[in-house]
């Protein structure tokens, strides 16, 4: 009888996250992915007669999903959350705080025209944000029809008062604090300013408190990720959404900080490395304020096998000097068979006749190794998923592994998710960049201050001639204070920081000639010159404006798509979505 | 007592179709129109009781509606067709055979996870018919929802056998035949050729059988329309969508035919006349085999006032030779004005603050006539909800009138609905208007057959020098043909008429030349020569391949944008919807 009482205290929560529907539903061989993968979780929250289900953003992969992607998701939705078996959380909090975009506020399971079994809340990710003048998430489709809990959206973003959903089931006590998608760099700058309030329930004690967000986890740039020291303590357990890999078991990242739980996605929306692992959705059991997550395989996944392979070394005895691309055909090919075997044992593993998705790094190290991709992936038509996207060719330098980093991206990869939110924080960026780059001593000709503002005005007001403008102005100031002090050519170094540390104190007289010179009518914005991009043949890397990018490599296998810009390079992923 | 159980077997349905959900959602002033309309029928059918709610088609206006069109729908379905109030109606037939597109295929007041208390039964129109390689329609979302009934779909087009969906009520019993829309040339051709069947229901006396449809009901071409004789006599009540003017009132077409009610859109989605009467939906009350429509008018619609005016003519005594334009919008101001008033006795009888839709056409004689509709809208900015388009201008001439028949479009005019339609039906249609034309005797040169088989080439393979090659085989083989008979000038037009007859009787032989013809390398598609388009000066008119097009009138006021061409004209409409 006593175990009867706990059982019925203990709260069971299915977590998922990034499901992704309707993603890759034009593509061949794929289309269903994502809405077999989500099935699978309806059917193991039922399986595991869990109170409800948390899913932790991106339900949908677009924000204006297509006719197919909502007709299959509120079938399923309505097959698998409607029927008699009952409900037995109660909903303590005031409801319509939480679901006040709603005309009719409630909770569906306690609507009387629905009869709910399996409650889902939801909040939303990047991919399924409100969009449109009304602002309209398609979460707010399902939620108006009474098929899932949206929660946890704020359209006020000059500060977010996150209050908690309050459950019990017995003696359980659960307060979900529910955040939204925000664009990163904005969520941390409202954190820094303390305009970020979770307030605690009053008798804390009692309760545990879950937090659920959908943001940036690994450092995608400056204050373009959450730190987990912004994560209040009171937090027992954070379920991640965004981060794409599975990382479920959860983990305390600072001494006395919350239990992080990164479900990942249900469906490989990219071929990378992260997203090749197996599966997981959570089966989060709470008693009182103990919990444990029971990591639930995925077996409907299909099979996806991510490994690179370094081709042979010119010089060293196994390269063939006279067939360097059929000797990389067949070593490629041989990999190829390698993850295939693979892939077969994850098949027979989960007992799914799915073609598998593989996907080799090919890394060379001059041209001649380069094939078809394309051609060689038809070969493998009948055995895999993706034969025309299989292989990734990279050239393999010792430069190349040294620019890797542990998961600490440089910030010459930041990506930005919003282009609103990327323009008000552009200055801080730039500022963060040339501070960086400063302190290495690289920048002595130009001013940080004056570069952020010429930078600023260009992304912002789009005015393409306001770095050409701060680069000459500068230069010509240079140089002009160089010949007053007759600098030689021996000690033009040691001239120079002199002459900077004497131009930081006059700083803001410059800032105003430079704005002066800002507003001079140029006729037609001024392309920067060619001249004035130095670019040392010796090591690849093109100076422009003190940032260091790479020359374009030829052919194939060019790294990261990077290429020497007249103007400033754009961050990558700007004004697209990061996943 | 006797009187409750003729109550209890009075069948009622509320009629409405072409709501067109989302119209305007992105413009200004009129964004919510269509919800507000569709809430006010929904509201009527509430308050009258109805049993039901039967839409003829065009729910949404996109058949992939924003993700505040579903919202907006989806809520507005939720509350309205969801509470306590019992369905009255038994469904007598087969239910997997009308919603067999469902994996749950069951009349939504009889799922037992939703409380229904408003059944909504709806075809697809051309705005909301199925798309994507699944086929999915908006309504089938809806549909998934369980927030209505979808049915009358056919996804095969080779034939169509239209199974009623059979409802009862105490003594009344009905049979409603449900045919989505389908492009109106394959819908007819599938009549002629017998393959759209309507079975009666056995003991069919006793059924009063609804047909709801969405197809063209005026002549827009040939066989691009359904002629009322199509429709079977058993009917004993059309519901025609599609159409936008409000006919509601039931008429009998033809002698012992079905009625017809035309309810019309319930958001006007263009500023033309039949958009500009009394919106309505229709209480339809069925006892046994009697019926009546009573017309319900729609308060929350939007005034919309459409009028003409002729500018003063030149010549006359009242045109102002010194200052026409001052005088034209003199005039204008001062038609607006009536039509202002107009709107205000609306405004007043529907008790509505909507600012109204004003569209006048101007008729002028002379260019100096013209003047800035766009700044003379502007001026109504406050007191109109379209300013930026109120007046369309076009030059009144003598031929314009006589240009005007009474809903009969001449053949050029005639609008595509379909594309792939188009494609198949093209032969039908240019036989047809070479045929009309040859009866007038113009057609001497050039073989109806042989123009035919040029112009299908130049639509459905894209041959654009098939039609310049058909011409020039024929012009060149009746000159031939007329030397040969040394023919004089005086009688070329008598020789002409012999050796057509002689031409006719070895059609079959020309038609294999002429493919070979066509057959025969021609490098580079050859446009047809300036010279081969006989511009007459005097009447305007430009002759190309026997078709009768107006030359392009200068600068504004052109005439409809019929432009001279140097390849036939394309039809109208051809590739977008009509509705």
């Amino acid at each position: 009888m006593a175990n009867e009482s706990v059982d019925d205290s203990i709260f069971k929560i299915l977590i998922a996250t990034d499901n992704h529907l309707g993603y890759g539903e034009t593509k061949p061989n794929i289309a269903h992915d994502s809405f077999r993968a989500f099935e699978e979780i309806l059917q193991l929250a039922v399986k595991n007669e869990v109170d409800m289900v948390l899913l932790g953003g991106d339900l949908f992969h677009e924000s204006q999903p297509s006719s197919y992607s909502l007709q299959r998701c509120t079938e399923l939705l309505k097959r698998y959350c409607l029927g008699d078996r009952p409900v037995a959380i109660e909903f303590l909090s005031d409801q319509s705080e939480h679901f006040g975009h709603l005309k009719n506020p409630i909770v569906n399971y306690e609507d009387p025209d629905l009869n709910i079994c399996l409650p889902i809340f939801s909040i939303h990710g990047n991919h399924d944000s409100p969009g449109g003048s009304e602002l309209i998430s398609a979460l707010d489709i399902l939620s108006s029809a009474g098929l899932i809990n949206y929660f946890g959206r704020w359209n006020d973003l000059s500060k977010i008062e996150i209050k908690p959903i309050l459950l019990r089931k017995g003696d359980t006590k659960i307060a979900i604090y529910g955040l939204s998608h925000i664009p990163d760099q904005r969520l941390v700058r409202l954190f820094q300013e303390k305009k970020v309030k979770m307030p605690r329930v009053d008798d804390d004690d009692d309760w545990f408190n879950i937090l659920v967000l959908h943001q940036n986890r690994a450092n995608r740039g400056i204050k373009n990720f959450i730190p987990y020291d912004i994560i209040p303590e009171f937090i027992n357990l954070v379920i991640w959404g965004h981060e794409h890999d599975c990382n479920i078991e959860p983990k305390q990242c600072t001494q006395n900080g919350p239990y992080i739980s990164q479900p990942g996605s249900s469906v490989a929306t990219s071929l990378s490395e992260g997203e090749s692992g197996e599966k997981h959705v959570g089966l989060l059991k709470v008693y009182k304020d103990t919990f444990k997550i029971i990591a639930l395989p995925l077996k409907s996944v299909r099979p996806f096998i991510f490994d690179d392979i370094v081709l042979c070394k010119p010089g060293t005895d196994e390269y063939d000097l006279d067939a360097p691309k059929e000797q990389a055909i067949n070593d490629v090919k041989a990999k190829v068979e390698e993850m295939m075997q693979k892939a077969t044992i994850k098949q027979e593993d989960n007992n799914t006749p799915f073609k598998p998705l593989i996907r080799l790094s090919v890394k060379y190290y001059t041209e001649p190794q380069i094939f078809n991709g394309i051609r060689l992936g038809h070969q493998y038509e009948d055995r895999v998923a993706n034969p025309g996207d299989m292989f990734k060719f990279s050239n393999y330098t010792p430069k190349e592994r040294r620019k890797k980093t542990d998961g600490v991206y440089p910030v010459g990869d930041t990506e930005f998710t919003d282009i609103d939110d990327w323009a008000t924080s552009v200055e801080d960026v730039v500022e963060k960049y040339f501070e960086n780059y400063e302190r290495s001593t690289k920048m002595k000709v130009l001013s940080v201050k004056l570069m952020t503002k010429a930078v600023s005005r260009f992304v912002e007001l789009r005015d393409y001639g306001s770095l050409s403008v701060a680069f000459g102005t500068q230069t010509k100031k240079t140089v002009q204070l160089l010949e007053d002090k007759n600098a030689d050519c021996d000690d033009v170094d040691t001239v120079l920081d002199l002459i900077k540390q004497e131009r930081i104190r006059d700083e803001d007289k410059e800032v105003i000639e430079l704005a002066k010179e800002f507003e001079k009518d140029r006729t037609a914005p001024t392309p920067i010159d060619e001249d004035e991009i130095h670019i040392s043949d010796d090591d690849d890397d093109v100076e422009v404006l003190g940032a260091s990018v790479t020359k374009p490599a030829r052919g194939r296998g060019s790294r990261g798509g990077k290429t020497a810009t007249k103007a400033p390079r754009k961050p990558r992923g700007r004004g697209t979505k990061t996943k």
